[in-house]
C-alpha cells in the first residue's frame, strides 16, 4: 500500500459541470450554482486546490448542516458616501464576496474609491478571486477577511488571533498582480501537506511544545503554536485586520467567531480604487511595467527565480487547462458521491 | 574608554524649543517650525528616537543641501470623489504628511472614507505619528510610504525593494492602537544598534555572505541581504505597497527613488475612515474593548507579556515625561551646534 495519494486529471469543464450539478441538488438556484461552480473551478484550475476542489465537499457539508444558507443574499444596511455596510445573512461566502467586490467597484466608479464591509458572511475560499476580479475591471483592490482563531499573538502560547488573509491586487498587462497572504507563516493545511509528504518546512513555521522554533510540521500541529509572519509584526497586523473588519462591518471579531462550533459569521472588507479616475491613469501601465522589469532583473539566488505575486498562477493555469486539473482520487470520488 | 554611549535626559519642552529655534534658523516659518519641532519631540518622547531626536541633524542637513525645501507646501493636483492626488513639492516630509492626514480626515468626514496620495514628498519620519493623529480625531487609518531600495525580493540577493512602512491605527479608549511596521524584519538602524551593543538579533534578520539565515547583525550589514517579514510574504507586500503608492500618487516608485543620490521624491498614501459615519459607531468602543480584553488574556510565554501595537508607547511616554527624554550625549551636542 502506498502512502502517496493517487491523482486524476479532471478537465475544468467536467469539474465545473459536476460542481454545478451538486450545488443545484443542495438548494442553489441555477444562477448561483453557475457562479459558485465557476469560482471553485477557477481556484482549482489556478492551483489553489485547498480553496477549490479540495474544499468542495466541506462546503456542501456546511450547506447541509445549515451553516451556509444558499437561499440568502447579502443586503446593504447602511451607506456613508464611499463606504457601505452589508449583512451577509450567512449566504455562500464566495457569492457574497463576489457581490461585495462588484459593489465596491461600482462605488469606485462613482467616487474614485469604494469600500464594502460585510458582516455575517461565510468563508470566501481564495481571497485572490476577488483581487483578480477587481483588477480585470481596472481597479486596484485591497481586501481582507477574519477567520476562526488559529494563531497565538506574539508573546502568547494560546491561539487568540485568526490568520486573517489580506489581498492586494492591481491590473497588469492583460492579467493582474495579486498578493493573497495569510498572517500565519503556514496554514494548518500546509502543515498537514508537509507531514503527508514527510517533509520539513522550508523555514521555521512555529514552536514545538518546548517553545523552540521549529521546521517540523508535526511538532507545530501538536503544540498549536503557529508563527505569525515576521513574528511580532504579523501578530500586530492580524489583530488590526480583525479589528478593522469587525469595526467597519459591525460584525463578529475573531473572538466571537471562535465561540461558535463552526467558522461562519465572518467579517470582510473590500476596497476598490478605479484607476481610470486618476489624473495619471494613462501612464499607469507603463509605470507598472517599469517596476516589474526592474524587479525581474533581481539577481536570483541559486534555488529560485524572482516572481511577482500571482506570476506562478499563469503557468499553472496553462498546464491545468491543457492536462486537466490534478485531483486526489479520493477527493474526486467523495465529490462524485455527493 | 567606554564603548557605551553616555545618555543625557532632556526635558521635552527644552528639546522642542531647541528644535524650533534651529528650524527657524534654517528657513522654516515660525508656524512650520512649531509643527515640525512638535513632531520630532513627540516621536522622541514616545521612544521612537530613530525617527525623532537621532534623526534631527540629518533632517537639517537635507534642508541645507536643498533636498528638503522648507518653503514648499503640498498642492492638490486632482480630485476624484473620495480620492485626491497631491504633489509634495519636496516640502518637509512630516509637515506634508500631516497635511495629507488632515485632508484624508476631512474627505472622510464628507464621504465616510478619504484617500490622499502624495508624490514628490520627503521621509515622514515615524509613520505612527499620522496613525495616532487620525485615531485621535475618530478615524481608522491606513497609510504607507515607499523608501529607497534596502531589501532584496524573496529569491533575490540584490536590494530591489524598499522596506515601505505600513501604518494601521484605530481609536482606543482615549488613546489609540497603532501598528507601525516596516516590511523588513529589522531596519539597518536596528542592525547598527545590535552591533553597537554586541548583541545577536532575537530572530533571524537576514542572510550572511554564504546565503545562510543568521542572527548576526554585522553579517547581514555586510551582505546587505535583509530579510522581508514572513520571507516571500513580506517581499510581496512590499512590492504591492510600492506599486500602489506610485500608482495612486503618480509619483516615483522605489526603483526611481533609488536612482537618486538621496532618499526623497517619495510616494505616500493616507486613507482615513470616519467611524462616526458608520451605522454601528456608538458600539465600536465596546467592540474594541471586547477584542482587547480577550487579547490581553493570552497565556504569556515566559519572556514577555502580550501587548497590542502601540501599548508600550504609553509607559515610555510617561517615563520620558517625568525623567526627560534620553539622548546620546554626542547626538545632543551635534544638535546644539546647529
Amino acid at each position: 500500500m502506498s502512502d502517496t495519494p493517487q491523482f486524476l486529471r479532471i478537465p475544468s469543464s467536467v469539474m465545473e459541470a459536476e460542481f454545478k450539478r451538486i450545488l443545484v441538488k443542495y438548494g442553489f438556484t441555477e444562477e448561483k450554482a453557475v457562479a459558485c461552480a465557476h469560482i471553485y473551478t477557477i481556484n482549482s484550475l489556478e492551483g489553489v486546490y485547498t480553496h477549490g476542489v479540495n474544499r468542495f465537499t466541506k462546503f456542501i457539508k456546511y450547506v447541509i448542516d445549515g451553516h451556509i444558507k444558499p437561499d440568502k443574499e447579502p443586503v446593504c444596511i447602511h451607506r456613508a458616501g464611499a463606504i457601505e455596510q452589508w449583512n451577509g445573512q450567512l449566504g455562500p461566502g464566495p457569492l457574497n464576496a463576489l457581490i461585495c467586490t462588484d459593489r465596491a467597484i461600482e462605488i469606485a466608479n462613482e467616487q474614485g474609491m469604494g469600500c464594502v464591509a460585510i458582516a455575517h458572511t461565510n468563508h470566501w475560499m481564495r481571497g485572490g478571486t476577488y483581487g483578480w476580479r477587481a483588477a480585470k475591471k481596472g481597479c486596484a483592490f485591497i481586501g481582507w477577511t477574519n477567520t476562526i482563531k488559529n494563531m497565538p499573538a506574539w508573546g502568547g502560547i494560546d491561539a487568540k488571533l485568526g490568520n486573517n488573509p489580506l489581498v492586494i491586487a492591481v491590473p497588469y498587462q492583460d492579467e493582474a498582480i495579486v498578493l493573497d497572504m495569510a498572517m500565519s507563516q503556514f496554514s494548518y493545511g500546509a502543515l498537514d501537506l508537509h507531514v503527508l509528504k514527510n517533509q520539513k518546512l522550508p523555514v521555521p513555521g512555529g514552536y514545538d511544545k518546548n517553545g523552540l522554533l521549529t521546521t517540523d510540521p508535526a511538532a507545530i500541529r501538536d503544540s498549536e503554536r503557529t508563527l505569525p509572519i515576521g513574528y511580532w509584526k504579523g501578530s500586530g497586523l492580524s489583530l488590526l485586520l480583525d479589528v478593522l473588519a469587525a469595526m467597519l462591518s459591525g460584525g463578529f471579531p475573531v473572538v466571537d467567531v471562535s465561540k461558535q462550533n463552526v467558522e461562519n459569521n465572518l467579517s470582510q472588507v473590500f476596497i476598490a480604487i478605479h484607476l481610470s479616475k486618476l489624473k495619471n491613469s494613462t501612464s499607469i501601465p507603463a509605470l507598472l511595467q517599469h517596476i516589474i522589469d526592474d524587479y525581474h532583473q533581481s539577481i536570483s539566488d541559486k534555488n529560485s527565480n524572482v516572481l511577482y505575486p500571482g506570476e506562478r498562477v499563469l503557468a499553472v493555469r496553462e498546464e491545468n487547462s491543457k492536462q486537466g486539473i490534478p485531483v486526489i482520487e479520493k477527493v474526486w470520488n467523495d465529490i462524485m458521491a455527493l
